[in-house]
């Protein structure tokens, strides 16, 4: 008789998702394949960090084969996923094609700009820490352009930053924006004063944080006052160009727009040849497997589980939740048991505005103003990944704390200068 | 009577000798323009670091404008010097030309490929933070792509790396990239064997390090096959392709081709309209100044001083003891007193090659080994600009030195993949 040979699993992802669904099958008898876009896991709630100059990229991110290193099941594959196929159940990352007994697709989600993709080369999203240098990147050189600029008009247009979305990244940059152009870059230029730039925060909804309570969404909104931010609610982005935006018939001239609005699920999931909802996401069963395909898992932003109120969130807590569950419906299928349904335990959610200041609703707790950042702070570096990191970013958030300093002022990336030009090869 | 205006200096370069110049002026009664194509001045000693990952880039790097802001006299401005007219003393950084009394141009060097610039594309020099970013993007990509590859000599060609230069640069990316293969990455393969890849270092000249003694050149060369780098001396570059480099008529097929070969002035020398050397350096007088424009400075990498052995090496701090003395020359002029030639004072050199190994010449004393490799530790920490920085390289290396890990190992920048896929975005 022959020895079944080992099933194998090929996780595409090594986000929160993917990366929890590896971990929770460290156990088992069989040969996982975990496929990335990237060679590292991103920490994506502090995406903003690196953005804003405040942290180095690799302080918020951990390669995946040094994390996964002592589980001997698993292969890391560093890989562009171009096509699935759930018949012949094989997975191609150009130009090898993957066999698989068992899938788990966990690809996440990417921006959406609601039918106007012209509108990305202007005002780029935070997704990827690719994502985060370029934005880094326009952020700096914008106040660079201001000082050399020929012109008022042409200096008050590098001085105004819009930024499109009023969730928790929008916020998070609005906030840490306005301190930069208050006590960051105080005093070191010589022809323009940072502190006049202009922050806008535009929301199309009736509040800022919508997915919190309302009492916090006040909360937040008044910090975001405080710090110079102008908050307009209620109004959408009718058009971008590299000038400025158009808002309501309004005309606004500025050269830095940063895009938080939209998500849409990866485009993988289309491929899948399943119904997906209105932003691409894929509707699962109970188990999070694929209706009519049990061998095949979707988790993380991909997913679709619940809708209205009870859906659940794209948060990065949701997806560890959904790739653990994956993990134990995977273990249930090796052993031929029946799987559960996956149940999503909220434990809150938290947003920072700026120094000293952030909000988080815990069920029915709600904290704001200092408590809610103390609260945000530790909750961040208790959840990053290695020993390096989490000291590296205590030291760099000290030191910002005490000095305003920012520890990453520095322009790198190439197709980052929105002007086009190479902003970036030193001279000396 | 009118007052006199303040004078106009223009420093074109924040590398080591435009940033000592202008701080060599703080007192000056002056008003001075640093021009720079990047925001940040960078610790060029340390590049080969964030190249092979042990360094992340905002450690060795420093925001111009955030050193200079309480030198009152300095305006520094983001800018890509694309002329100087030295008869109508402007200089042009696109689309603004600025009127100069003084100017001191320090724009540094650049790779030189011998006449090959073809070679550019696939053997990337180390000079800017940029250029590091795509290196160790090479370096861990050449890795992955060896654990995905179809076939054994695809593999193969992913596991070979050629240095071309066997100077302090050639040698320390040698010796990193042989712990990272033998250490750093141990473990962490289902498919390849990391310790396995081959290490060409090939230097055309007849030993490595070239400008040191020669019992140094022969430890260096020792302590590099110890970490079971080849190296070639005496052999020189035919040709370099996508797939690998021909060597006196032999082909070796390696994806991965680092330059740390030649050095070319900037190209703002040959603008000045004078005389320059076959590397494009700029022959000054005694005091730095240009022939028959005595208000124009060279300093740096784009100056040539000396000639012979007593050549004015294209060191740190070579380029930080010429800013000094063209501040000196230039508060003489402002004074209208008489300016001195410059001396060299050569403090010695250093080179590391590895974990506990290192070269130094100071003089007439010759450090190796661990001695030298203290010794070299010390010197670059101490060099380093910013206590933060200090605090995070020191970290960084403590980290290295104890569980050979390298606290920067993650791909960003999307030109960085040699084989033209996007390996950078997560998919998580």
């Amino acid at each position: 008789m022959l020895v079944n040979p080992r099933p194998r699993i090929v996780v595409i992802g090594g986000g929160f998702a993917g990366l929890w669904a590896v971990r929770g099958l460290r156990h088992a008898s069989a040969d996982i394949l975990l496929i990335d876009r990237s060679n590292h896991h991103t920490f994506q709630p502090l995406l903003y960090q690196v953005a804003t100059a405040g942290l180095a990229a690799p302080s918020i991110a951990a390669p995946l084969r040094h994390m996964l290193r002592r589980q001997r099941n698993v292969t890391v594959i560093l890989g562009d996923v171009t096509a699935i196929d759930t018949v012949a159940r094989r997975v191609t990352a150009d130009p090898i094609s993957y066999p698989y007994d068992y899938l788990v697709v966990a690809s996440g989600a990417t921006h959406a700009y609601f039918g106007h993709d012209d509108w990305k080369r202007d005002a780029g999203g935070l997704k990827t820490l690719d994502d985060a240098l370029a934005m880094r990147a326009r952020i700096l050189t914008a106040f660079e352009r201001a000082e050399a600029a020929a012109d008022r008009s042409e200096q008050a247009a590098w001085m105004t930053f819009v930024i499109v979305g009023g969730g928790p990244t929008g916020v998070e940059l609005a906030g840490t924006l306005a301190e930069i152009a208050r006590h960051t870059l105080k005093g070191e230029f010589r022809r323009i004063r940072p502190a006049a730039a202009r922050i806008l925060l535009v929301e199309a909804g009736p509040r800022v944080l919508p997915a919190f309570a309302e009492t916090l969404s006040r909360s937040a909104e008044r910090d975001l006052r405080r710090l110079g931010v102008t908050v307009h609610t209620g109004r959408a982005i009718a058009g971008v160009s590299p000038g400025g935006v158009s808002m309501d018939g309004e005309w606004i001239a500025a050269r830095t727009v940063l895009w938080a609005a939209g998500v849409e699920a990866s485009a993988l999931g289309r491929r899948l040849g399943v119904d997906v909802d209105h932003s691409g996401r894929v509707r699962v069963c109970p188990d999070l497997s694929l209706e009519g395909f049990p061998e095949v898992f979707v988790a993380g932003d991909l997913a679709r589980v619940g809708a209205g109120p009870d859906a659940v969130p794209g948060l990065a807590a949701a997806a560890k939740q959904m790739g653990a569950h994956v993990a134990r419906s995977l273990k249930a299928r090796l052993r031929a048991r029946p799987t559960t349904a996956f149940h999503y335990r909220n434990y809150g959610q938290l947003a920072t505005i700026g120094r000293r200041a952030a909000v988080a609703q815990l069920g029915p707790l709600r904290l704001a103003g200092v408590i809610g950042w103390w609260f945000w702070l530790t909750v961040h570096i208790f959840f990053l990944i290695g020993f390096r990191n989490r000291l590296v970013v205590m030291i760099d958030w000290a030191s910002a704390y005490w000095t305003y300093r920012r520890g990453a002022r520095i322009i790198v990336g190439s197709a980052a200068d929105p002007a086009g030009r190479s902003a970036c090869t030193p001279s000396g």
